[in-house]
């Protein structure tokens, strides 16, 4: 019989404390052993922070690591445990899925203890460390293929209280942009598991592109404006700088806003994020690239809105997308 | 016997056309058509403009897909040969190397009928379309998991004359760096067989990260700068704004300029490129992600110098290049 996942340490010792939470091996893998850090302050609100979920968005784990070394000093009360990097496997292999399974870890919660490795990784979390906290800040971005401003992002909770709760402290991060996203796609996500479990799950979507110094102090700065609102660490928080503006919108997309690619080739894109657009204006240009006789093809605004992301120019499919569009949130 | 390499059209022929250059198939794949655009003019320079070599490198398929827009108004005089994707392969698997035979085609240069696809490629360039120009304009960039400005790149040439002139028209750009590099890995390189048949080639740099629509206005002002100066196009050459700033300087590096990463790990830059750095500085740190109790480790300049292209944040194995600082070139 396999081992259970386990941690290496008591996550209630007083102070800080650093071990790690060991993923049993499989058929597939041997054992992973997660690096964890707990600072256990006493009473107050209890918060997991993750990064790493997926491979190729390094912002997350580099916060996380940033965290470890100054919330030992900051930290005033209740329990903060932190794990970089939930996906080594995909973070070493600079890959979205984990590559040994092929599968994305954010569609496989609550997971399963005889599963693949994603599965596996997440039983582990959902098992031990999901139970521990109230708060989840999962540290995500567009990763490499995308132009994203610095962003909380929150599906539609079906829960009115807990809807409540979480686009508060979204908000509280102060980041340029605070998203309301419809999405086909949420069965097995981490934060679907963790509302079912009735938990304030903050999705960080902390940009695209380049992960670059700049970029990274606006993360570090959201994430500390996170912690003031909980109350777990002092400080007056403030917006962090992003295209010279000191602000924030709040603003929803749903699944008609996401435009697509209208055949196979090399996409250009011809505007930036927050660039407020009107119908018709150009959003960017697909080029068919098997002849330089076929015409190129315009993809235009579909209605008044503002650009939220918009892909890094590369190749794409038919029916990919491209540009994501939003507009102010109306509650 | 397969066919050889061949244009399905007449590059004599007065005026814009467009048509394909075609790869033979080998073993490996089938032949491949590369779409190829020519407008002859005439009397004056002739110029091969040539994108998609990496395959993660997209400012240059889509810049040369812009030129193909608008040259046939604009030139003046001369013949312009413009072939977008060199490695459509490469570009829609979205790699720097060739997925089929997991060559860089960068380094296999003059190439060989009888080769691998990424040698026939080469083979096919050098055979039809080198010897009907006397400049190159190859269009690189740093690619996703690099932070680099615009630029210029040249590694040293023997022959002083074509040094200079190649330094002169790399200048005529006006992009925020022209760069003189040293490398040792330059066996095979299209600029290594093309200076040797006496070519002037120029190797634009584009920047590396996300590829955006403001970073692309710059690179294409850069190239409509390098066709003004060869007197292809009419118009003044300006500066672009990059960084809030007009202007160019002059660089040289050299590999012991390149700064590594002292183990494996994820590497958190701290410095943003073109940053004027002091021995000492911190320009990144390098995260072990096995343990949360091991220090992270500080990377810093050995000497003043100037940041010229700094890694995306990311995971990093050892002794990886993570920084490539350089100075003030000194003629």
């Amino acid at each position: 019989m396999n081992e259970a996942p386990h941690l290496t340490f008591d996550l209630d010792t007083t102070g800080v404390s650093t071990g790690h939470l060991v993923v049993p091996k499989g058929a597939d893998c041997e054992a992973l052993s997660l690096p964890v850090f707990s600072c256990n302050r006493g009473k107050g609100p209890r918060l997991l922070i993750t990064g790493g979920n997926h491979g190729d968005e390094l912002e997350g784990p580099i916060v996380a690591r940033r965290l470890v070394e100054w919330l030992p000093e900051a930290q005033k009360c209740g329990r903060i445990i932190i794990v970089p990097e939930i996906n080594p496997l995909a973070v070493q292999a600079w890959t979205r899925n984990t590559p040994i399974d092929g599968k994305n870890l954010n569609r496989v919660f609550p997971g399963r203890s005889d599963g693949s490795v994603s599965e596996r990784i997440a039983d582990a979390i959902s098992r031990l460390l999901l139970p521990m906290v109230d708060t989840i800040f999962d540290l995500h971005s567009f990763g490499p293929t995308w132009n994203f401003p610095p962003a909380v992002i929150t599906h539609p909770i079906a829960d009115v209280d807990l809807m409540t709760k979480t686009l508060r402290i979204s908000e509280a991060f102060k980041l340029p942009v605070t998203l309301l996203w419809e999405h086909n796609d949420t069965a097995g996500m981490f934060d679907t598991w963790a509302h079912s479990q009735g938990k304030i799950f903050i999705c960080a979507e902390f940009g695209g592109g380049t992960v670059g110094a700049e970029a990274l102090a606006i993360y570090e700065a959201g994430v500390r404006n996170g912690l003031i609102a909980l109350g777990l660490v002092e400080g007056k928080a403030e917006y962090p700088t992003f295209r010279e503006q000191k602000s924030g919108q709040t603003l929803e997309t749903n699944p008609s806003d996401q435009l697509k690619s209208p055949a196979p080739g090399i996409f250009e894109p011809r505007c930036s994020v927050l660039d407020e657009v009107k119908q018709g204006d150009l959003i960017g240009i697909l080029h068919p690239m098997e002849s330089l006789s076929a015409d190129s093809i315009d993809i235009r605004a579909p209605t008044t809105s503002i650009v939220c992301g918009i892909r890094s120019g590369g190749y794409v499919q038919g029916n990919e997308e491209v540009a994501s569009l939003a507009r102010p949130l109306a509650l």
